[in-house]
């Protein structure tokens, strides 16, 4: 059985792009981050997630992008609400994000001799991250090979982001007839005090819609 | 003056680079990694090259990549000693490093409004490394550019490698017109237990190498 390396947030998303690498046939390997991010409560999720799909092996790695700053996720900058999601990139987003956990991700399947990385990016009901779209991740590909000694030696690294061109809901219902529990996930940016979702966030909202079109009820609202 | 973002290992060549970043009118923000390697003591070299450059800010940042492991610069493995520069990639090659440093120096870059980023790596007098070649940092720049919302909103990410094709004589001589004190820098992947470079790993020999064909003095040796 091949191994993979898959980022896991403890959202939705990567969940479900686990989930359909695990459907695949790959054996799991599940890599969270801790960045400082504002909803580190995610990583709670992600252990459950992780548990739940069997990963063959969870790492946790720490890097504070904090103190780099540059966004709401990181830095004392206000989460927008009920901000209409047009296709201009938020305030969330956190500069090289994705670029810093593939890279991470990388080192961990090359250290593994894995040759395939998952992410949940998903470039169709977004907050329009550069770093989401399709052509980000053909050049992060590209990169990987050129910057391993497995790929100056032959290996073929692939980067799978399932989800890419599904909407939120068509996400949802691939997750729901894998028998995903999503009640497992949190998806908020900004929670409230006492950890339930602002409802109010894009990633609030984007997850409302999808469960809306989706015919489905969100296990963690009320 | 513009700002560049320039990775500071307390090594030569990064101190060199920097300092040529400088002398070409870049005002210079140091990131430094703390990554779990075995001469975490170049961390010391890295605050004085630092302040010898007189550099706007440095920032370390610490990133585990002992827990990814499959090096041995960060996992229980020998340093190889007096193995012959070949060519081939020796064990001292860390899993995707310099992906997961242009990373961590592009997120600062963006945050704080920086276009241009520093790296020392040479491809000449060099241990054979995949993520020092010029097509590498290529692909890199090309990232960088679909990364990030600045490359999105038509700023262009520029990755300089002033020190690529230069010989490690050619690197030393460029410092030491320069002024650089290369008695602050530490390149010794594998110090004596009094801190005393071990004179035997590639890091080592290629110093040395170069210290000869230049015609001058190392200042860390006796």
């Amino acid at each position: 059985m091949a191994a993979a390396v898959v980022l896991l947030s403890g959202g939705l998303d990567s969940y479900t792009a686990a989930a359909m690498l695990k459907a695949d046939g790959y054996e799991l390997h599940a890599l969270s981050i801790r960045y400082g991010q504002r909803h580190a409560r995610e990583l709670e999720s992600a252990a459950r997630v992780a548990a739940a799909l069997g990963v063959k092996q969870r790492l946790e790695l720490q890097v504070d992008l904090a103190r780099v700053g540059g966004s709401a996720l990181t830095a004392d900058i206000e989460v927008p609400k009920d901000r209409g999601i047009d296709g201009s990139i938020p305030v969330t987003y956190v500069p090289a994000r994705n670029t810093v956990f593939l890279s991470l991700a990388l080192a961990w399947a090359e250290a593994l001799g894995a040759f395939d990385i998952g992410i949940g990016a998903n470039a169709l009901d977004y907050s329009g991250y550069p770093d989401c779209r399709p052509e980000y991740l053909e050049a992060f590909e590209r990169l990987a090979n050129l910057a391993t000694r497995a790929g100056v030696e032959g290996a073929r690294f692939r980067i799978h982001a399932p989800l890419l061109h599904l909407s939120k809901a068509q996400i949802i219902a691939r997750g729901l007839a894998l028998g995903l529990d999503y009640g497992l996930t949190h998806s908020c940016y900004d929670p409230l005090p006492d950890g339930r979702p602002c409802g109010r966030c894009d990633s609030c909202v984007l997850r409302a819609k999808g469960f809306a079109e989706a015919g489905a009820k969100d296990p963690v609202l009320p």
